[in-house]
């Protein structure tokens, strides 16, 4: 029955496979820009804040001072989380993986909320439910698994700072939390990668949001995806002195192992967000005297000259190159790197799941259900012959 | 930058669109055959059982009667869940819904089992402490909301039973037990359904299973997958006599309303799976005296000649239309015709998981990352002009 021609080389990954129409973001590969609703990113990461650029994704507009302000302060009242659920966390293993309690604990905001799951309004709501909501989730594992106090969210502050201040304690300086808005403005939204393409799907079956968000956390958990950063820190670490850069990546291109946060499958240049992320970075070692931008410049030097060398193609620094020691830098432990990710990508999840239930200029595609080749035993149109269970062998 | 062309009709839900191979199982949709493994489902439905199915599902061979035993009583051993998780269902709202708290608590095992994520042989042991989890949970919640006290598995219990008796607190008559597991065997696969993608497209990510299942959950829990059976049932109260049928159907069709458990995207014939059904939910009306059967039956030849007659077109009962009419006679509450759903399809989705990350003679796709088609604001390559927020209007 099965027919397996075609597959293996078309359409691996869904690459390249067109599959819904978008008003959220835009890629161009080879000049490499990154547009949110119409938007250049460097012109966001210039002048806007996270709270803004998450108004722009989920209204395609920018917002007016009257409505920046509306938003603002529906974030900042929706920041708090049930004492239960934070109770419920306590009961966690302290050594849990925090994307592994953020999955959990963003598909049970649904069983603290009673809310009407159906309309585009509620929606709205939802998402800035999530994207109040998930900073705190975070700073309370944070804090729990750590037995410290947890600490209240203050509305005085803005997105970024108030997410620093709950997971540490401290309020951190305009630079730092100039940096860190910076930061979640970048990761906010990157039209259709794994993460986001499960929360459409998830949506197209008409799951409500919190589900497709909890579902968009288990897909960036894995390490192809949203642990990518992680996996450069463990390599800065590994390095440890810039000295040694050099021979570690032509040790690793040698063996012809991927140097992480190095390459992308749609940007042929610099990733504009790597661009941005290289001179905070920068930043960042001046004012804290740390290794880490130069030993991470060294990566990024050593391993384009060794993939130029080696193979004669051109290979540019990715996102999760420059975001690793900038968090690092930032005091944020390693394992927080992805459900930071999360905290900003939501609004992103947000936007793409409204676009996918409500959209109306798009076609709507129905629920994905992608063909499989079968590929299995075949005994013919009837099926192998069943025998009973004492006469196998 | 964007380019509308040809997805419109080619792609949408991925329709026809290849992107794995697989062992697991295969669809003839014109002959409205299901194979699980080389096997018939026909076959499996008169001589396996649920256990053996599962153990078909994600080892490739049936079992000898020892490799059965050895599966069977891993499985009962299985069933606890953490007594904290239990106590935890009880903070939630009594009315949520079922598959939410059913997604956040498949990922809330990763909290409590501290185990080794990334080999093969963890992935075979998370994928039986799923499928004998996954009953308990959805158990425990029903005793829970309905505040009476919780029961142990029962070892002695096959898998069917055990699961009524957790529920309901009376062991099931040996009929009502096989029809249950009956009903088991046939939704524990269905080939690259939307929520088995969906496992298949987090676990591509190199998230672990808890992590793929529960998000696969959230897609099952949309009204256009595994709502549909809740939706059959809803129609057949609002029926509610046998007479009615007919008018009832005869005015959907004239609105152009499609009538839930009819008709189905791949098989143009009659659902293997309804065949089995309708036998069984006949034997139940018969053995209860209730009238679901028969309204059941009525809604099915009338929708055939309503839509014969208006489309000259034929229409087959799919998986849903008689699956509902059995669970309400076997005393299952409504809203837990989803949650059986994923109880019986967890088997399915580990081992799509299990194929999805390690298997060697499919070539392995990378995460599953398709195009978009960006169709919102353009203002060249630039983007449109960032405007300072009191010079907007």
């Amino acid at each position: 029955m099965g027919d397996s021609n075609e597959m293996e080389t078309k359409n691996i990954g869904l690459r390249g496979i067109k599959v819904a129409d978008t008003r959220i973001s835009d890629i161009n590969g080879a000049q490499g820009k990154l547009i949110y609703r119409g938007y250049n990113i460097m012109d966001l990461t210039e002048n806007s804040s996270y709270e803004e650029t998450a108004y722009l994704l989920l209204h395609d507009s920018l917002p007016s001072m009257k409505e920046l302000s509306v938003f603002r302060s529906m974030i900042s009242e929706a920041r708090f989380i049930p004492k239960q659920m934070q109770k419920n966390m306590g009961n966690w293993r302290k050594d849990a993986d925090p994307m592994d309690m953020l999955q959990a604990f963003v598909a049970a905001l649904a069983g603290y909320y009673d809310e009407e799951f159906s309309s585009k309004e509620a929606s709205y709501e939802r998402a800035i439910n999530l994207i109040a909501k998930v900073p705190t989730i975070v700073a309370s594992w944070q804090r729990i698994r750590n037995d410290m106090e947890l600490i209240e969210p203050d509305p005085s502050l803005s997105h970024a700072a108030n997410f620093l201040y709950m997971m540490s304690g401290e309020k951190p300086d305009k630079d730092v939390e100039r940096i860190f808005d910076v930061c979640l403005i970048l990761h906010a939204e990157h039209t259709f990668n794994a993460s986001t393409f499960t929360a459409r799907q998830v949506a197209s079956t008409r799951a409500h949001m919190y589900s497709a968000a909890s579902a968009a956390i288990g897909s960036l958990s894995g390490e192809l995806h949203g642990g990518a950063n992680y996996e450069v820190m463990k390599m800065l670490l590994d390095i440890g002195h810039v000295e040694k850069a050099g021979s570690w990546i032509k040790e690793r291109v040698a063996r012809n192992e991927r140097v992480m946060g190095m390459g992308h499958a749609v940007y042929k240049t610099f990733d504009p967000r790597a661009r941005v992320l290289k001179e905070m970075s920068r930043q960042l070692a001046a004012k804290t005297g740390q290794p880490w931008f130069a030993i991470t410049e060294g990566v990024e030097e050593a391993t384009i000259a060794e993939i130029k060398r080696k193979k004669s193609m051109d290979i540019y620094p990715n996102v999760d190159l420059y975001s690793a020691s900038i968090y690092y830098m930032l005091d944020i432990p390693m394992d927080l790197n992805t459900p930071i990710f999360a905290i900003s990508r939501v609004a992103g999840w947000a936007a793409h799941v409204i676009e996918e239930k409500f959209a109306e200029a798009a076609p709507k595609p129905a629920l994905y259900r992608p063909k499989a080749v079968y590929v299995g035993k075949d005994c013919g149109p009837d099926g192998c012959e069943y025998k009973p269970i004492n006469l196998r062998t």
